[in-house]
């Protein structure tokens, strides 16, 4: 593809990233921040070319990436479309049905050459100084045209993030508000609160800390995600993530009926559909249809990982997922591996030929 | 310690684990299933000695483990008093006030031998299949003696977990059913729930499948567990559990409040609470100060992780925590690198060293 010059206002982590990227491929890239700091944090990083405003970062571009905080992204978006009609121009917000609709109330029309987009590459991180083109390396990169939009300007950004090594996929902006709202936002609520609810029920957390198994760790890992990023994104997202707490409210309700009625039943079959789904969603499409959890002890110092992983990969196993579980008390823990169902006896045999005892545990 | 004789009521995974501990320290065992078949597989995997009733397998015991179902724990404990009363008596009940209660209905006060117990090694496994004394290496063993308790039988299992190599941990059994409540059968509940309200969102699951990140797939991972197993944990907690589902609601009721009346500053110190209250939690206290997470995209193949972990081992870094992100098409992944904050340095140095490009996230 040829390397249409390029503009990127807001370059914070994935601005910086977008830069890196357009870079690598030979576009003249022009940036902008409203914070002169981070702007050039940006060109220390990236080596992007920096400008006085967006309007001077904006001129003779015809790709342009508004990557600022959502709350901003429309009336920057408006601007480009304004000042270089001709230019695709897509934004980095992670909600899109509300800021579509923003920029239509600015501009008097949704814009043919606007291409809503949300790369899909973590939320918890922000600055510029750990950006990478890498970032976007097979990333979800979500684009929600509207019916307005133009097709072409749609292919534009489809080979572009193709270039990229991520992968574009092209959704309804509400279908996408919603599903993150379930898949993203909720289970952001929902590791805060029971991280809030634990805290109250245990003052000085003694009981937490001892007892506090993987389950629980895993559950509550979110909750230490950045509050001021989250705080905007749940802003955002207000109709689609209040509903999808009315949703998860309404369900836990039903469980804690059934719970007080002793309808025993129920639940199993409320635990057996849930379990049903979540294999369906285990790991990648190929292993999906079984796996196998290994159970690992290994002390707790440097390098015992590398035996392990050495053992599995001398043998050819692929190690689908790996989590450490400490033992309360460090010194010692134990590594839950999954493999292909079908690698599990080779898995346990690798590891025992060095030394590692596991168990198989699902 | 000497090796005193040990009945095993119940020779499923728990059980026939304890077998295998108490035979590698020189005990005989006798051990009694009512399921036949479980029984042969537990003499298979332990060499434990089968006996043909409960009765038969008590005689002569001066350490007797009841790892029966929960609903089946309080009549062998106290058939066991019963037949043995000069043995100290335990069980595996992962619900600790329920069963003392029902010991003492049934026996007509609380045992002074009989030490409520629970061996916090996992419940999402079943069966003598896959049992190794070596589950319980490192395991939280939490003791709940009653007031009427003698103090003698409480030092006598302490002694006997220490040797076992696990950690025995003395509390009260009302305070472990609410705590456990909290950070084991909450975050079941809560799993199960989110992924039955994901599905129900997105019926055939493209839309979930395409975007549900490492985030939603930490948050629905114990959704996989045995639905049987924990209906019955549920079932016996039923109490407490019902409580903390009630806290739950509450508490995401309220920010739904604050959601919908735009009490955004609120928000962000639910989420600011929560996060501290989860890098308090976070892996081993050594580390609790500080850490650093880094991203590493690796290609998905055999072997990839223990160059990654052996660069870091070489180097003296200990990994704290691993989790690998496959992207949704495979292929490619990244995995994200848990280390102390002060080694963040050092092992992304590390990495680089050896062709792995990092990011620090956290």
């Amino acid at each position: 593809m040829t390397s249409p010059e390029v503009a990127v206002i807001g370059t914070g982590l994935i601005g910086t990233s977008v830069a890196m990227a357009a870079l690598r491929h030979g576009s003249v890239v022009r940036g902008f921040d409203t914070d002169a700091d981070v702007l050039a944090r940006a060109v220390d990083r990236s080596g992007l070319q920096p400008t006085a405003s967006a309007d001077e970062a904006l001129t003779g571009a015809a790709l342009v990436f508004v990557c600022a905080p959502v709350h901003e992204v429309a009336k920057e978006v408006a601007r480009a479309v304004a000042l270089v009609p001709e230019a695709v121009v897509t934004d980095a917000g992670s909600v899109k049905a509300s800021i579509v609709a923003e920029v239509a109330a600015i501009v008097g029309e949704v814009p043919p050459r606007f291409v809503g987009g949300h790369p899909m590459s973590g939320t918890e991180r922000s600055g510029p100084d750990t950006a990478s083109a890498a970032l976007l390396d097979g990333a979800t990169w979500v684009l929600t045209p509207s019916p307005e939009t133009d097709a072409a300007a749609v292919r534009t950004m489809e080979d572009w993030i193709t270039e990229a090594g991520a992968q574009p996929i092209v959704m309804d902006a509400e279908y996408h508000d919603r599903v993150v709202a379930v898949v993203s936002h909720l289970p952001q609520v929902a590791s805060t609160v029971l991280m809030n609810v634990a805290t109250r029920e245990d003052a000085d957390r003694s009981g937490v800390l001892t007892l506090a198994a993987g389950g629980f760790r895993d559950l509550t890992r979110l909750a230490a995600s950045s509050p001021h990023l989250w705080a905007g994104i749940m802003r955002a997202n207000r109709e689609e993530l209040g509903r999808a707490i009315d949703l998860f409210i309404e369900d836990l309700a039903e469980l804690r009926r059934m719970l007080a009625g002793g309808e025993d039943a129920d639940i199993e079959r409320a635990l057996e559909s849930a379990k049903a789904a979540r294999l369906q969603l285990a790991t990648k499409p190929k292993v999906r249809d079984g796996i196998a959890i290994l159970q690992v002890l290994v002390p707790d110092r440097p390098g015992v990982l590398a035996e392990l992983t050495r053992a599995l990969g001398e043998k050819d196993v692929n190690i689908e997922d790996m989590q450490i579980v400490h033992s309360s008390e460090g010194g010692r823990g134990s590594v839950q591996v999954t493999v292909a169902a079908d690698a599990a006896k080779g898995a346990a045999d690798a590891l025992a030929g060095q030394g590692f005892d596991s168990t198989r545990i699902a």
